[in-house]
């Protein structure tokens, strides 16, 4: 046993796994499903060892490949914990479990935050020379891949079956129907996001949507709090709309609960996923704690949950709504990353405790979303081309975080640590220098690559550090990235 | 002379007017445009009587017509009166408009209210009933007179022809700049607004313009004056991002310029070209009040020109920004009256002075607007298919109005009043009768006939009067509005 923290009941073979090859569902997920069932009912406790990748695979005649995806996807979820020598050990999850259901009043546990902060400013595009000849740009997709086509035939579809009255009046301010009822049946599946078509609500991107959770959930000394590093448009935003901002730190299971009590907030911005833009996956023990909060001052968390579509190394996380018991999740997704920005288009879902004074707050609101692109949208999906899309560009994106990844390691070797590299449409890259991150930025600009300062993600600037850029790929294509990165070297190292 | 409150200089014959007949702009306009200039110019001072129409028709070889068109138009924007007996007076505007030119510095005139206000309890279409046949709806327009074929041809041929970057990426957050080119052309001949490409921000919608507005000139203790009675949703809108409403009453020339100069406000809100509920033209004298005050009080005025393509007694008024010298108006347009409100677009054009907050405030934001279709607005624009749609919606509206107009006077001969039947897609209709004014449109419910409240329209509901309704004609077809309006008088007098 490598160390003494945790207490390992050794159980192997105690595993009896019935997996039906018969069904939709991949193998690897009915293993992590069924695995995840015994650890939540206590089955497994904390400390269980799990059967070895190896004999699990025997066990249960299975490729290997297929049990380690199962257990990939376990750790990243926070249940259970990879230990070098002993194997996989499960993570006391129970207790928080058990008090979100209500059963047993526990003290949050305090987590150590590890601080590891950073520094910069980005988004500073506008600033950058134009001569550039690689842009490693945050919140660009590759066009190219945008299904076009078939996104013309829907709207010439849409154009001339559906009634003028339709298209052209006002239309319900939440969003039309049919594409509501897709997104509840998507999020369903995919993000395990339990609501129905009542509680989502439409919006053109980001902005819109959370201008109006501003304008719901105005108190008067609302406070929000926001992980730091966390993500600046929404701080402004927030701060637009006459919002306190609590800054509570990330630290390598992203926000840190333990400073999440202490703040005045009763409102949270989470990114859990994928934090934005540490790249940092919330384990399942820190988002019961969240919930745990949330209940407590009866408040409520945002759950942002952009990019989650786009993870390589493992499935999706389940999202933190599909947790919440307590009715204490908005829960936000975009059409921007997998889709197409230019759209203009997102949804959220509002808990069923918030829909009367939604109502109530925006009785008189119109949607801000084009009507007959709600329409062409609600076809797209119905015709099951938006899945389809998604698992392209999935792909696509982890080639090309691949061919990044790869190309950081053999050009650069030990002089940068990557962060976040699995999942999303960014990576951040630690550089092995003394010199300052501004000058590395410029560097990099005087060589045609723009990369980012990452600076403008702390509320408290004297906290950022001064070691770390963003590289943005999405828009890149992989013979872009290889020549980006050995310019970076170039500019960097040479 | 039929009254002696203005000296009368008679100077018959004495307008010398040259006109163009091969122009492109009409005659009467030519005529307008230089008896209006001799005006300005106090070549015709304060009480010069014009030539009578008979006599200026013979004298400049031109129909009655032209010459009537051309003297309503004048009367309509406040620079000449009609007195009974003693044909068109010219009224003072040149002290109003030296001030303006910052050549003298004039108390502005006491303007004394007509105070005629009214009551009611409008847009609650949710709770009507469902059997109703016919609704008066405001907002509405007639979906069948939108120009589907061609819109739906111009879509196909931007998204052939676009490449996939502008149409899917995020576009300018002010809004495409073939769009914005063609709303500039647009809004200088027909409205008079003089700006550049630069100061278009589009938005989508009313709610988008106005929730960046809010945005821009939040102060500490921002208040809004707002036209009393006026438009129930910008109060609600303002209200929402914090600032307070000061109340502005209405009179016979619009918002009440004396009662505004003793706000507290610095920011105003007007709907000079047809007053929302009332349908009263702001007449140029007043202008240039609402003008001078903005300019003493280093302050906004939010013009909302919505309707403003739709008037059938005289061409569309010049707007407030037209006039304005000092850079106080903030103009609002939008495509949802004319064109169609399920596209969600509409415009605004800030002042000069506005631009650098503007860019500070909003560096972050994106449009609302979705791209595609902002392409697909300019394609019909430049096309001239949007000034062909205006006129022929104007016509068709026109139309709708003399057959409301001329139904109700043969209906209800003289148990009602009509108001505001210049322009928009609304009339106002004052009752002669004591019954509660809820009373009147529950009777109107009960046979089968949606018509609107007013109440809401005040913000201090108790100076609301219970003696008129609000009828939307714009959804409605000629036969839909004979049958409602005879269904009506059945309800109300028979």
């Amino acid at each position: 046993m490598p160390d003494g923290i945790i207490a390992i009941n050794l159980k192997e073979n105690e595993l009896m796994i019935n997996l039906d090859a018969n069904r939709k569902t991949p193998l690897y997920q009915q293993l992590y499903e069924q695995i995840k069932q015994k650890i939540i009912s206590g089955e497994y406790p904390k400390g269980t060892r799990l059967t070895s990748t190896r004999k699990q695979a025997t066990d249960l005649c299975l490729g290997r490949n297929t049990v380690e995806n199962a257990y990939d996807q376990l750790c990243v979820e926070g249940y259970i914990k990879s230990r070098q020598g002993s194997g996989y050990i499960v993570i006391d999850v129970t207790s928080a479990l058990l008090e979100l259901s209500g059963i047993v009043d526990v003290e949050p546990t305090t987590i150590t935050a590890s601080n590891s902060v950073y520094e910069e400013d980005l988004f500073q595009q506008n600033h950058f020379p134009s001569a550039c000849r690689i842009a490693f740009r945050y919140g660009e997709m590759d066009y190219r891949t945008f299904p076009h086509t078939l996104w013309r035939k829907a709207t010439a579809k849409v154009l001339s079956q559906t009634n003028l009255e339709d298209l052209y009046s006002y239309g319900d301010k939440q969003g039309e129907m049919p594409l509501r009822r897709e997104i509840t049946r998507y999020l369903r599946h995919a993000r395990g996001v339990r609501c129905s078509p009542e509680q989502i609500v439409l919006g053109s991107g980001f902005q819109d949507l959370i201008r109006m959770i501003c304008l719901l959930l105005k108190t008067d000394r609302a406070t929000l709090a926001m992980e730091e590093p966390g993500y600046d448009f929404t701080r402004i935003l927030f701060q637009h709309h006459g919002y306190a901002i609590a800054p509570v730190n990330v630290n390598s299971m992203g926000m840190d609960s333990a400073e999440l009590q202490n703040s005045e907030a009763s409102l949270a911005y989470v990114t859990p996923s994928y934090q934005l833009p540490m790249g940092v996956t919330m384990p399942i023990q820190q988002r019961m704690q969240i919930l745990q909060w949330a209940r407590k001052v009866d408040g409520t968390v945002i759950e942002d949950d952009y990019d989650s579509e786009l993870r390589y190394r493992t499935q999706p996380i389940p999202s933190l709504q599909s947790i919440d018991k307590y009715e204490r999740v908005i829960y936000l997704g975009t059409f921007s990353k997998a889709f197409a920005p230019g759209l203009r288009m997102g949804y959220m879902v509002l808990p069923s405790r918030l829909l009367p004074a939604y109502h109530q707050t925006f009785e008189r609101y119109k949607s801000n979303v084009s009507r007959s692109m709600q329409f062409v949208a609600a076809e797209f999906m119905i015709s099951g081309q938006w899945e389809k899309h998604l698992r392209k560009i999935s792909l696509i994106n982890k080639k090309k975080r691949d061919i990044l990844v790869h190309t950081i390691q053999s050009e650069m070797s030990d002089r940068v640590t990557i962060h976040g590299q699995d999942a999303g449409l960014h990576i951040l890259l630690e550089l092995n220098t003394t010199k300052d991150n501004q000058h590395m930025v410029d560097l990099a600009a005087q060589h045609g690559v723009m990369v980012s300062s990452t600076q403008q993600f702390w509320y408290n600037r004297k906290n950022a550090i001064n070691s770390m850029v963003m590289l943005g790929f999405g828009g890149l294509s992989g013979d872009e990235i290889v020549e980006g990165i050995k310019c970076l070297r170039h500019a960097w190292f040479d």
